[in-house]
Parts: structure tokens; C-alpha cells; sequence
């Protein structure tokens, strides 16, 4: 068993410290990437169970956390609230380690096979991404969510937790540690990096000399960026979600009405929800009005074009600052565009190439929407706040991701993985 | 038509024409993945005839580059032969693109669809990669090859050819853009950059403001080791094929003759060749002697530990430094290894994760074998010379990737597209 490494707060050697995390993470991982699935689950249920055993020590190293943020002035409200757990909080960490038990093991899965002419057989088959690196910021439920999910793929996950929870996280990696040894797996698979210098992040953003093989950034836009613009491994993350609803001149009103509401308001904060409504000038007449009015008995703050300001005067006048903002709250800008094409190239401009719905009756322009938009999500008639991995089926994600390569949309276990050609032969040779 | 960029040689304003060709090219882009099949076959075809109709013009150009660089003291060898075009590589130009021509078009391909309990189909479609940058050296051939490959797969290409090969790039791209504008498509589609400054290199690997989505090095060493430290967008590429052949003690000795002189010599410049010969101990007896003498025989030289070197006094010693080697040349290292573990354990220690092969006639030792060697490509009784996009089937490939993300192994016309999901409902929102 590799002994945990020890805090080095103050002695500022955090390179070597964090080149032998990456060291040790990378050896896990070959460990982790043969681990068959009993033993990975095996691993999950010892974690959930441990979770649940040391709920008592979660809970009051999260009690200092919080004593320790509010002391510094921060007061009740959103920050707050993501820190803190109560014991609500701790069972559904543990429930939700369990749920990942359950999901279908990737790591070895043959997703395509073909027979050459002579005779050879090609496999291409599932095999762990490697180590990844989490960087996150106040919630500790992310050190458990994020590092079981790489468990099950077969990666090992390197943590790297926001200061204010940091006793919460080193708390909650015990009970993964517990689960890790009771399975008779390396404790490198879950490493949380052991420090609160700010240097770790830039490291890890460096790869650890080639020992992270992907970043994933949990957080802020702020944090996010930051990852985006320096990191120097691949990163699977999305910076916003500027999603669009365009109810097309063939959509029913009821429809309409339903999906607009939904993509709005069933929850502000998530990145599926909807930030821009776009109405199509041939049914405008008709529903523009009823949508507004809609949103606005809603508690929706409405802010429009000129076209939308004449309908209702509790309409404000959209900025062109707004037709790019992810309001992440009861705000919503609305314009009417000519035709199905103006609504293409506004979210072309101003979108996030995140998730975008179109809400029409007429397949051919649905078909055309799907295909012009260049998002990683595109739906029709359906409420584009089924951008999420749960709903996709995919029992859960580490995040969703707006880059182009590899994982885009929702991140389950299935896209933690990647992938090794197998070939069986029987003796061929080139000609 | 968009005009094309006259050459700017001289001018010194690198950056706002660079900042340009990456704006056209992500506009052709769209446009390319949208394009129908047929119109982007019909680009295909036009291109092709063009490069017959234009092989006079083609090989004069190329003469003169061919004149400049003897001009320049270089004499005949390796560099001269790339560089240099006659009827023969003009027509193997022309039947490539045809051939690329006849590939299945990989954009719009449904790879998974599912029903989700409430009804909402999901579809996961390949779409293209958007914009690619090629970085090559003097292979006039390489401006066809893969822009016709990015072309096919919906993608606009951005190429950088080497300095010596410019009149010849040029005179080829002029054949490309004929075949593009009689299938009416935008000209931006398929750019070369028209300086031989350096600088282009490093602006095109900082990404052209996000407008190019990968780049693509082909050409030596030191260029694919620039281009992977200094890219701030993903890279497909291989730094270097150390490819390992393992003898294991079920082998039947014949078979691994076969194998092992194919992997080693049918071709010893390709990525895939064998460049070093793993023997298990327990075979060594029978096996090593008739291996060794078989290579030498070949004219193959030999660079063994001391137990190969017993075998024959024309085994010259490995070095340390031999066993990380990618000859590219008719040498091959030997060593004989206690059994499969210590094979895989110096597979990892000095392989390059591109190729490797196992001669076995245990299947479980040989899924072992596959299973633990963490490469792109893993063998069982074949030649590791299959490490080829050709050879997988799919027609034609633009390189060999050993990063671990998105392509891995031969990278094709299905590797150079990514995918969305495609959600199709009646009205859903989310509970």
C-alpha cells in the first residue's frame, strides 16, 4: 500500500510533489485499465458503504470548512450552499456511488469488428482513457462524483478541490480509500492533490509530464477559462451554454409555449437552460405574444428586439451584449428572425455550440435546423434542458463538452474511454 | 469566387493573411458539411482530370523547384526523391483522389440511436471535424493526398507545404481548385499558405483564432516533435513506430519467421516496421539462432544482449539507447526475455504505444498480450507492417495517430469527422 502523501502546505516543493502524484497515478492507471469489472464494482460498493460509515467525520470536517468560510466573511448564498453538506447531501454521494456501480462496465467492449480479405480480424475495442485530472471549486461532492466515474471507466483521477472544501474532500477521499484497499486496488486511483497553492493547478494544466492524459474542469466560467486557454493536455469541458429555442412559423402553440417554459424555467442555473427564444416572423402575429406573456407571468424577466418590446411594455430592450449572454437565471432574450435561416446564422454568431431546439410541425425544416446547427446537442420538439447525462441515458456524467474531439455533449462513463485496434491473425504478412 | 491570396512573400504581414485563410476556411467549412456527397464526389472527379490535364504544368513546376534545390548544393538521395514528380507519381496523384472519390462519405452516418423511455429518439451523427491544418514537408503529393482525404470527410484543409516543394504544392492546388469550382464549391475549401515563412507554422499551430480545429504534421521527426509541443489545438500524429515483434515460447517457429522478417524488412522506412525482437527464454534455445541467422541472411543488422550475441559473433552489442530506437533502417534490435511479463514490462518501458505483435500459439498468453500492451495497435500472428490505414480497409488514411484521444491508430476518412446528437421528440420537457 502507498502511503498518502502527506500535506505540503508551506514547504513550496509542490513540482516534485505533484510530478510523483502524476508518477503514481500513471502506474495506478495500467492497474485500474485491467481491473475487471467485478473488481472495480466491488471497489464502488465498499466506497458507498464507507461514505455512509463515515458520515459523522465527513460531516464535521465540512462543519470546519464552513466555521472557516464564514470567519472569512462569506456570508449565506450560493457559495455557501454548493460547500456545505448535511447528512442529505452525504447519502446521496453514497447513492449516487452505488448508481455507478450499476452502469455497465466500458472497458472492454468491442464497438466494431471486420474480417480483411486475408483472413485478419479487426477489433476495435474500449480501453481506459489513462489518468484525469478534476479541478474544481467548492462543492466536495465533485472529489466522490467525478472520481468514481473515472474509476469505473478505468482511469485513475488526480483531484484537485477548491481551498474553502478541502477538509471536506480529504475526508471524503478516506472513505474512497477505504473502498480502494477493500478491493485490494492501488490508492493511487484517487489521488486529491495536497495542497492549496495555486501552482498545483498550473501544473497539473501542464500534464505532469505526460502523465494526465485529459483535464476535466468542474466549476465557473472563470475556472473553466483559465483551464481552456492554458492547458496543454486535451480538456473535455464547455464554457457556457448559450442555448436557443426557435419556434419555427409550423409550430403549434401549445408546443411552443410547453418547451419555451421548460428550457427556461425548470431550472435557471444548469447549462441546458434556455437563454435566448427565437420566433420566426411568419408566426410571430400569432405567438409572440402568448409566449412573452407566458414567460413573463412566469417571473421571467424579458428582454427583446423591437419587434418583442412592442408586444408588452414590461419588455426591456435586449443589447446586442445580450444575444450572447448565459443569464444562468429567470432572464431571457427574445427576437424575432426572418425565417429559419436567419434563426441558423444568429445562432451560428452568437451561440455556444452547446444545445439548441427547434420547435416546429414541419419535418423538413426540423431535418434542416439539425443539420445547419453546429452545436453538440441539437433537438426537435423537446426542451433542450435534456442536455444532461441522466437523461441521455447514460446513468451519469462528469460534465458536458462543446469541444469537437472525442467527447462532445454529455460525458458518461462510456466517454472516458478510448479505444485500441486488435487484430488476430494466423500468420499474415504484408505483400 | 474568392479570389485567392496572392503570395505575400516579403510583405512581413503574416499574421492578418494567416488570420484570413483560417476566416475563409471556417466559412468553407460550413459549406463542405452541408455539401451532398455527390457534389463533393463530382469535386473529387473534377480534381483528378485536372491533375492529368495539368501534368505538364504540374512537372514543369515541379522541375523548377527540383532545379532550385540542386541549385541550393542538394544532391541525389532520400530528400531529391520525395521531392521530385514524374508522369508515374503525377497519375498515382490522380488515381488516389478517384480512389478517395469512391469511399463511403462518412458525414451524416447514424453510429448509435436510441429510445428514450419518454419517447425522444437519440441519434449520435457524424458530422465533420470542421477545419484541418496540414503540416508537411517536401512531398509534393502530400497536397492532393490530404486535401482530397479532409475533403471527403466534409473538412476545409489549410496546407503548409515545405519551402522546397512550393511551385509544385502550387501547381497541384490549381488542379484541386478546378476540380472545386466545377462542382461549385467555395475555392476557401482547400488553401495553401502562400509564404515560406516559418512563422505561418507557428500561427497555424496557436489555432487561427479557434478557426482550425486540428492540425495534422506529415513529414520527419523533428516536425511531428515541433508541431506536439508547440500546438495549441489537438494533433493526429505519431512521433515515432517503435514497433516490437514478441516471440513468445508457444510460437511455432515458422510463423514467427514469417513474421518477423516481414515486420522487420518487407518495408523498413514505415512507421510500422518491427524495430526491435523480443524472445521469450523459454524458446531462445530453438528459436533465437534460426531468427538471428534469418535477419542476417536478409541483410538485416543485428544489435543484441548477451545472450543473442552468444548466438552469433555477427551480433554487434545493444546499447541502451538501441532499445528505444526507431531505425527506420535494416537493423533490428534482439533481446531474449524471461517470459510474457518482462515482454510487456519492456514494451512499456521503451515502446512508442504505435505497434506491437505477439507470435503465439497460446491464446491466452496472445490475450494477454493484447490486452496489456497499451497501444494503438496490438497483434496477434501478424505483421505489425498492417499498421496502415489501406490495410485496416479504410481506403486510404492521412497518417498514423498514437495520442490517446478521438483517432488512434490509421486515421481515415471516419476518423477525420466527429459527431452531435440529434434529439428527436413530440413535444417532451424535462420533469
Amino acid at each position: 500500500m502507498t502511503a498518502p502523501l502527506k500535506s505540503i502546505e508551506g514547504t513550496g516543493d509542490i513540482s516534485s510533489v505533484m510530478r510523483e502524484i502524476g508518477l503514481r497515478a500513471h502506474a495506478a492507471s495500467r492497474v485500474l485499465a485491467l481491473a475487471p469489472a467485478e473488481q472495480k464494482n466491488r471497489a464502488l460498493a465498499g466506497m458507498a458503504a464507507a461514505v455512509r460509515e463515515q458520515a459523522s467525520a465527513i460531516l464535521s470536517a465540512n462543519a470546519e470548512d464552513v466555521a472557516e468560510a464564514k470567519a472569512a466573511g462569506v456570508v449565506a448564498g450560493a457559495f455557501l450552499d454548493r460547500l456545505s453538506l448535511d447528512p442529505t447531501r452525504v447519502e446521496a454521494i453514497a447513492a449516487g456511488i452505488k448508481a455507478v456501480g450499476a452502469l455497465k462496465d466500458p472497458v472492454g467492449v468491442v464497438t466494431e469488428s471486420w474480417t480483411r480479405p486475408n483472413g485478419m480480424r479487426i477489433e476495435r475495442v474500449r480501453v481506459p482513457l489513462g489518468v484525469i485530472g478534476i479541478i474544481y471549486e467548492s462543492r466536495p461532492n465533485v472529489t466522490a462524483d467525478a472520481a468514481v466515474l473515472c474509476l469505473k471507466a478505468g482511469n485513475a483521477a488526480i483531484l484537485r478541490g477548491g481551498s474553502d472544501s478541502m477538509r471536506s474532500s480529504r475526508a471524503i477521499l478516506a472513505a474512497l480509500a477505504s473502498g480502494l484497499e477493500a478491493a485490494g486496488l492501488p490508492q493511487p486511483a484517487v489521488q486529491l492533490v495536497p495542497t492549496r497553492d495555486r501552482a498545483a493547478v498550473g501544473l497539473m494544466l501542464q500534464g505532469l509530464d505526460g502523465n494526465i492524459d485529459v483535464i476535466v474542469p468542474r466549476g465557473g466560467k472563470s475556472l473553466v477559462a483559465r483551464v481552456q486557454a492554458e492547458a496543454r493536455v486535451p480538456v473535455f469541458a464547455h464554457l457556457e451554454g448559450v442555448c436557443h429555442v426557435f419556434v419555427h412559423r409550423t409550430a403549434s402553440l401549445d408546443m411552443a409555449k410547453k418547451i419555451v417554459l421548460n428550457a427556461k424555467m425548470r431550472r435557471t442555473g444548469v447549462c441546458g437552460a434556455a437563454e435566448t427564444l427565437l420566433v420566426d416572423r411568419g408566426c410571430a402575429t400569432i405567438n409572440l405574444k402568448p409566449l412573452v406573456e407566458m414567460l413573463i407571468a412566469a417571473g421571467c424577466e424579458v428582454r427583446g428586439d423591437a419587434a418583442t418590446q412592442a408586444i408588452d411594455k414590461r419588455v426591456k430592450a435586449a443589447t446586442e451584449e445580450d444575444w450572447g449572454t448565459e443569464y444562468l437565471d429567470a432572464i431571457i432574450a427574445v427576437k424575432v428572425v426572418d425565417d429559419i435561416a436567419a434563426a441558423i446564422a444568429h445562432i451560428e454568431r452568437y451561440g455556444s455550440h452547446h444545445t439548441d431546439a427547434i420547435v416546429a410541425d414541419d419535418g423538413v425544416a426540423a431535418a434542416r435546423f439539425l443539420s445547419e446547427v453546429d452545436s453538440a446537442i441539437v433537438l426537435h420538439n423537446a426542451s433542450t434542458q435534456f442536455a444532461d447525462g441522466g437523461e441521455f441515458g447514460f446513468g451519469a456524467e462528469i460534465g458536458i463538452a462543446t469541444g469537437r474531439l472525442h467527447a462532445r455533449g454529455p460525458v458518461g462513463v462510456d466517454q472516458l474511454t478510448t479505444f485500441k485496434y486488435r487484430i488476430l491473425g494466423n500468420g499474415q504478412t504484408r505483400p
